[in-house]
C-alpha cells in the first residue's frame, strides 16, 4: 500500500466517528495529502468503501499517470462529478470542510445532489491526521529548512550596507529557488528600521543605513513541504536598548523551546515565552502567537497560542517564534522549526541564533 | 473624492440593483480594491451610507493610516464584528460574495446576526467594476508588463543550453523583483521538450538540450497589478513541425489580436484563433481558453472563452494566449496583455513575437 493509500484509508476510518458516510475534500493541502496531486484544480470524495479524485483536462495527463485512487477528468465543474458520483453511490449524508467549501460551491453541490441528502460541515477531519507528519514528511521537512538556512547564509554573505529591502528579498528568494525550491512558503519579509516593528512588512526600496535593524523573515516550499525561519541583524554597533530586546526574545524563544515536549498543552508553551517577556517589561510587544504547525501548508494545526489546549504529540513539526515589536524603533523574532520528540524536541534549523553583525 | 472612494460609492450604488441594503466584501482583491488594503485579513461590509473595514491588531497601524473609510480593529473573527455593525445599522437583507465566503464563515456570520436577517449570494458585483480598468491602473498594469518583459530580456541574454529550468525560473522571478515587483503573479512556468505540452508544467531540473522547444509563461505583481506573458525558444535549428506549430499559433494569436474591439462578444475573440488552428489541423490541441482579464488578480473578468457572451469594453485589460499542445513533441503558447480600445486594442506586451533561438 502506497503512503497515500494508506492516508486515504486513516482518513475514511475516520468517516464513522464524523458520522458521515463521505467526505468532499475542497482543501488544496488535503487534496494532496491524499492523493499527492500538486495543481490548482483537484477535488476528492472519500466513502468507507471508495475514492475518486475530479481534476480538469489540463491535469488530466499527469492525474491519470501519477494518482492510484479512481481518477475523473471532468470538463465541467468538479463539483457537479463529485455530486454525480455521490449519487450513483446512493449517500444520504455528506460531510464538507466549513473553511475550504465556499458557500457558492456548496449551493451547486447541494443543488446537484437533489432532495434527501444532507451535508455536515466537518472541520479538520484531514487537518488532523496531517498535524503528525510521517518519516518522509519530516525528511521533506529537513531537506526544506537546509534550504531555507542555506540560502539566508548565502544572502547574508553578500548583504552590504546599502543594499535595498527588495534586493535582498530578491536574492533570498533566487537562493531558495537554485537550492531546489518550488516556491516561497509566504511572501519574504526583509523589513528594516522602525518597520520591523510592523510584523507582516512587505520588502520596500529602503537601502539598509546604518543604525538599523533588519528582520528576516522567509520559507521555501521544497517538494511540497514548508519551512520557516526568522533571524535578525543590526549594522553597525547595536546600542543597549536594541541589545536588550534582543536578549529578552532569545531568552523567550529558549523557555518556549525548553517547554515543547510530547504529551503538553500548547498554551503552556505560549505562557513560557509570553512570561520571560513579562519579566523583561515586553509582554505588551508580543502581538501574535508563539508558533504555528507546518507542513504542506504554511500555518496548520496545531496553532500554539495562548489559548489553544491541543497536547503536542512526537511528530508534529511546529515553529516557536516569539517576538517583540517597540513601535517606532524596532521589532525583534527569533524564529525555528521544531520537531516534538517524546523527550522535548529537535530543533530542525540548524542557521545560528545571534544578532547578525553587518 | 480619492479613488478608493468613488469606488466605494460606485459600488455602493449598485447594491440597489441587486436588491440587497448591504454587501459583505471577503474576497481579498475586493477588498484592495476598494480600500486600498493589501494585507492578508480584511473584511468590508459596504451599505448605501456608510462603509466599514475590518482587520486584525496585525495590521492596524497601517490600516488606521491608509484608509479612508471606517477602520475597526478586532481582536476576535473578523465576521463577527462586521455582524456587529450590520445589527447595530439594523440591517435586514446582506449580500454575500459566493466566490470568496466560505461555508464555516457564511454560518458564524448568520449565527452572530441572529433571526430576522437573510443573506444572498451576490456574484460579482465588484468583480464586474473591475473589469474596466482605470487610467491609474492601466498604467499600473502597463508598468507590471515593462517589469515583466525587462525581466524576460535579460534572462533571456543569460540564458545557455545545459541551464536547468528552474535555474531560469530562478532568473526570471530575480529579475522581477529586482526590477520592482513585490512578487511573482502566478509560478513562473519554464517547460522543455515535450514537457511544454504540458499546459501547466512546474520547473523541473531538467537541463536545456539540443533540439528543445522551451516554453516561458512569466508574470509580475507590481503595485498591486498583474501582467501575464508567454513566449517560446528553440535550442538549435527547429524542424519543420515546430516551425509549422509555432506559425500556426502565431498566426491565431494575430486573429484574434484583430477581432478584439469595444462591443465585441468574447466567444468571437476565442473563435477567431480558433478558427486558425482549425485550419492548420491543430484546433483539438488548443485545450484552454483565448485570455482572460487581468488586474488585481492574475485571473479575472472577463474570460474569453469559447462560450462567454460578456461583451468587450474600452478599458478592460485581457491576455490573448492561444496554443498547441502536440503530446510528446512540443508545446506552443503565445501570449500577450492588452488593453481593449474603441476601435481595436493596444498590445502593451512589447516583447517581439518570435520563435527565440538559443
Amino acid at each position: 500500500m502506497t503512503e497515500f493509500e494508506q492516508r486515504r484509508r486513516t482518513a475514511a476510518d475516520r468517516l464513522a466517528g464524523a458520522k458521515i458516510e463521505a467526505l468532499l475534500v475542497s482543501s488544496p493541502a488535503n487534496v494532496r495529502y491524499l492523493s499527492g496531486y500538486s495543481g490548482s484544480n483537484g477535488l476528492m470524495l472519500l466513502t468507507g468503501d471508495g475514492e475518486w479524485f475530479f481534476t480538469d483536462p489540463r491535469y488530466g495527463t499527469e492525474a491519470s499517470a501519477n494518482i492510484t485512487c479512481k481518477v475523473q477528468v471532468c470538463k465541467g465543474p468538479l463539483i457537479k462529478a463529485a455530486a454525480g458520483m455521490a449519487k450513483r453511490k446512493k449517500l444520504k449524508k455528506i460531510g464538507v470542510e466549513p473553511s475550504w467549501l465556499h458557500l457558492g460551491e456548496y449551493n451547486e453541490f447541494l443543488e446537484a445532489l437533489g432532495a434527501g441528502v444532507e451535508l455536515q460541515p466537518v472541520a479538520s477531519l484531514v487537518e488532523e491526521l496531517r498535524a503528525v507528519k510521517s518519516p518522509d514528511e519530516i525528511a521533506k521537512i529537513r531537506h526544506s529548512v537546509r534550504v531555507n538556512s542555506e540560502a539566508f547564509s548565502r544572502t547574508m554573505n553578500r548583504i552590504r550596507p546599502g543594499a535595498r529591502e527588495n534586493e535582498i528579498a530578491a536574492e533570498l528568494d533566487f537562493q531558495m529557488r537554485i537550492l531546489g525550491a518550488e516556491g516561497n512558503a509566504f511572501d519574504t519579509i526583509v523589513a528594516a528600521g522602525p518597520r520591523s516593528a510592523l510584523p507582516h512588512a512587505h520588502p520596500t526600496k529602503h537601502p539598509l543605513g546604518e543604525k538599523e535593524l533588519v528582520l528576516i523573515d522567509i520559507g521555501a516550499m521544497v517538494d511540497g513541504y514548508a519551512s520557516d525561519m526568522t533571524r535578525v541583524a543590526y549594522i553597525g554597533t547595536p546600542p543597549k536598548r536594541i541589545r536588550e530586546i534582543y536578549k529578552a526574545v532569545a531568552e523567550a524563544q529558549l523557555a518556549a523551546l525548553d517547554a515543547v515536549r510530547s504529551g503538553v498543552p500548547v498554551y503552556k508553551v505560549d505562557a513560557a515565552a509570553r512570561r520571560v517577556l513579562k519579566d523583561h517589561g515586553l509582554d505588551k510587544e508580543f502581538v501574535h502567537s508563539t508558533g504555528h504547525g507546518l507542513g504542506l501548508e504554511i500555518h496548520e494545526a496545531p496553532k500554539i497560542g495562548k489559548k489553544e489546549k491541543t497536547r503536542l504529540q512526537a511528530g508534529m513539526v511546529i515553529t516557536i517564534e516569539p517576538g517583540a515589536y517597540v513601535t517606532g524603533l524596532a521589532g525583534v523574532r527569533i524564529e525555528d522549526t521544531v520537531l516534538v520528540t517524546e523527550r522535548g524536541c529537535q530543533i530542525i534549523t540548524q542557521t545560528p541564533k545571534k544578532l547578525f553583525p553587518l
